[in-house]
């Protein structure tokens, strides 16, 4: 509908994931009238980011080295390490600031249906980082849904017989949550994982 | 929060209007994790976009050259101009094909709380191309907000003296809407538009 390029931008913005052709055409009129907005600096980081970025051989979380930052800092702790599906969840609990150990990231979680299987995540890459009998305790931080749940029982079912200690976050009601607005799912789990107050 | 170029990208993205933090952060990691994705296509757009886009000096909507497609089109009707305030109010027009007339892009609507006086829009530029007796009638297409009634009042004002017929869209309900899930507003201007069948 519009002229040659400005079309051709509104059409690339378009591919980008949660931008619809309304959003397209809104940023892309924002780049174009907006005299401030730097398009070199964000075409520049957009080249960088694909040459520079890379996935860290032991964890899988994204850096700008071979091995990422949380790997490399002696100051976390070694014996623990929380698996996650993206690189993302990783920056989630980070924010928390109450882990301290190690991460392993396996890019995913089990979907048979989409043809995500054990071999298409880093499942191989954190088994050989528990042969050396360092980490004590493997804990599993995939997402509460139907997939995350699948992970995390192949997983527990796979990390059992080495003796490690496996655990796994705890589901139930989100803090400064209303109960009356809990799904049944989580209020279920609230009840399961219930703790008893001395 | 995370290492450098990668929290770089997420900022840059986070710039554009309508993208938070979680949606920068969600385009990013496709940016990163997606193969197929053609970065640097969406950089060189990104570039030329600013080298090459430029508001046509007759109308002041987006094109390529000193004046767009539009205006240089001699099968459009070259007596009536269709006042609108952004260039993608002019693209919802043409979609309707309905419209064949000539417009102008005023650059906004009248807002002095922001600044926008008569002077910050293409207005000038309009009662110039209404100096050579050709254009017969001036149809005003602002946004029905606030703003546009206003430059809609304003711009009527100015025009009546000149002696051309100057027209509004019709307010009123949508076409394909319930009368029930209307607000106040938009009936009260349906019963002030309505018509009289024969």
């Amino acid at each position: 509908m519009y002229d040659g390029i400005v079309q051709e931008l509104i059409d690339e913005l378009g591919r980008l994931p949660g931008v619809g052709p309304k959003s397209a055409q809104r940023i892309a009129f924002h780049i174009i009238q907006t005299e401030s907005f730097d398009v070199s600096r964000l075409a520049h980081v957009l080249q960088t980011v694909r040459e520079r970025v890379r996935f860290c051989e032991l964890c899988g979380n994204v850096g700008e080295s071979e091995r990422c930052g949380i790997c490399t800092d002696p100051r976390r702790a070694q014996d623990t390490i929380c698996v996650v599906e993206e690189p993302k969840d990783v920056v989630a609990i980070e924010r928390t600031r109450e882990y301290k150990g190690l991460y392993h990231v396996l890019g995913g979680a089990l979907n048979p249906m989409n043809g995500v299987g054990p071999d298409q995540l880093r499942i191989q890459g954190l088994l050989s980082r528990l042969q050396d009998d360092t980490v004590q305790e493997v804990i599993i931080a995939t997402d509460p849904n139907v997939e995350g749940e699948a992970t995390a029982t192949y997983l527990i079912r796979t990390l059992q017989p080495l003796g490690i200690t496996v655990s796994r976050l705890a589901s139930g009601l989100p803090v400064g949550g209303d109960l009356e607005f809990a799904d049944e799912m989580t209020l279920g789990r609230a009840f399961e994982g219930r703790r008893q107050l001395h």
